[in-house]
């Protein structure tokens, strides 16, 4: 871990300040410049999860604000046309912080190489800036411990699952794995209950929305009202039941 | 996050020190005890991830020693008939430290309740003393990090796979998920590089020894040598090739 970088991929963890490890709390103390993704009139999740660390200092801040608002789907040729310059943008921002002597932390929710938009980033500049990432605990990691339900034991196949997919591509991956992770819930919900339900998992799924976090929310999934919608931060797991000694 | 929980199930994460917890650091030093389990004669592995922050101090320690010293497959009737007595036991040790008014903190590597040993003694104990797990970055995201490869983009499906399952089942699950990580290689090298190539993923394959410790080894695995074993703290990566924006 060098001395010389100047561009960081600041992986947070799930939200709980105390869950930052030790490397992240260094550089989010020392940094120049704190760049966060965010939505037009909102604070970013990410920098959200360091109000707790930093106090307020406007000249540190780069807010990366997505050009999105309405939600175009990730697969429409029209959300690349909208997200490519606007990655393209902040690369080249950050970059000049960087070339300009700056220290640069791009803040993360959970870890950076795990589903994270800083790799929209990391790809454009690996080639042109020393980068380091810094590994963090995942949102699910935080949602299995605050569930008081150990993930995968002895042989158990772990499947993670982006909510994004098709309905019977879901209930065909849950029928065949031993434990699960569904990520980015939001209003794929009642499709991810079905596939649940066709994998006959519904009874073992745990709801649980803001780990860690303030106003934090652990259901069995079928205690969780059918009509209501999840928040960004939210996921549903189904823990293993292999080899117990 | 209670002051009256005596026992604590600590994650300590990949293995550089810098990348524990906050909260497991602080655990660490005001622990009465620190419970970790070995192998006969050695010292255990997550005991070694603190060695960076504990000074000696054997009257805080607490060495659970296996009891199989040659290995016995984990299917076999005499490895549950090994290694209950002895969960039992360290369970009764640790609850009469905690009962004795202690804080005993178990430590452990990566994230505790992802193929941890703690989660052995936790299910003996949960209903007898109340229990913190402390959540940890995993293995896994050290290995991805330190191989510079984020793990999954866009929709991408990660499936999480022991190398103790039968190659077959390997094979088949490989060929079917975006991004994997196959976890526990030791001697089933052979036989999960097979898996690979059965799976056309052989190119795509990264070997991760020690991620984020003293000798840390990345290889693609195919420059690995055919003939060689994989020591314990080592996993196989296959990034996934989502979509990129
Ligand atoms: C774009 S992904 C980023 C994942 C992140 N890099 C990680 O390591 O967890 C965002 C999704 O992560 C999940 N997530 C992250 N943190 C969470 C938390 N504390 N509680 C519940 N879900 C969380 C949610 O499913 C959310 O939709
Ligand atoms: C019993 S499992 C425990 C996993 C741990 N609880 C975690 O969260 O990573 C042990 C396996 O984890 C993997 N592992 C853990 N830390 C690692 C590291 N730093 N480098 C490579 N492999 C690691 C290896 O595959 C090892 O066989």
């Amino acid at each position: 871990m060098s001395d010389a970088i100047r561009l960081f991929g600041l992986g947070l963890g799930p939200g709980n300040p105390d869950l930052m490890t030790v490397r992240a709390r260094g550089i989010l103390e020392r940094a120049d410049r704190l760049a966060h993704f965010c939505k037009k009139g909102r604070r970013g999740n990410a920098r959200t999860i360091a109000d707790a660390v930093l106090g307020a200092d406007p000249a540190r801040e780069i807010a990366m604000v997505y050009p999105v608002t309405t939600e175009i789907p990730a697969d429409h040729p029209d959300y690349a046309a909208a997200l490519n310059p606007f990655y393209e943008d902040c690369a080249a921002r950050l970059l000049a912080e960087a070339e300009a002597g700056r220290i640069v932390a791009v803040l993360c929710e959970g870890d950076p190489f795990f589903y994270g938009s800083f790799m929209h980033l990391w790809r454009r500049l690996r080639d042109r800036v020393a980068i380091e990432v810094v590994p963090a605990v995942t949102g699910m990691s935080g949602a299995w411990t605050r569930a008081d339900a150990p993930i995968t034991w002895g042989d158990d196949v772990l499947t993670v699952l982006p909510a994004t997919l098709p309905g019977n591509d879901l209930a065909r991956r849950l029928a065949a794995t031993d434990a699960a992770v569904i990520m980015k819930l939001g209003r794929h919900l009642p499709k991810v209950r079905a596939a649940l339900g066709e994998a006959g998992l519904l009874e073992r799924a745990i709801y649980v929305e803001r780990a860690t976090m303030a106003g934090e929310r652990v259901v069995p999934l079928s205690d969780l009202p059918e009509d209501e919608d999840a928040p960004y931060f939210s996921m549903i797991i189904v823990p293993g039941s292999g080899r117990r000694v």
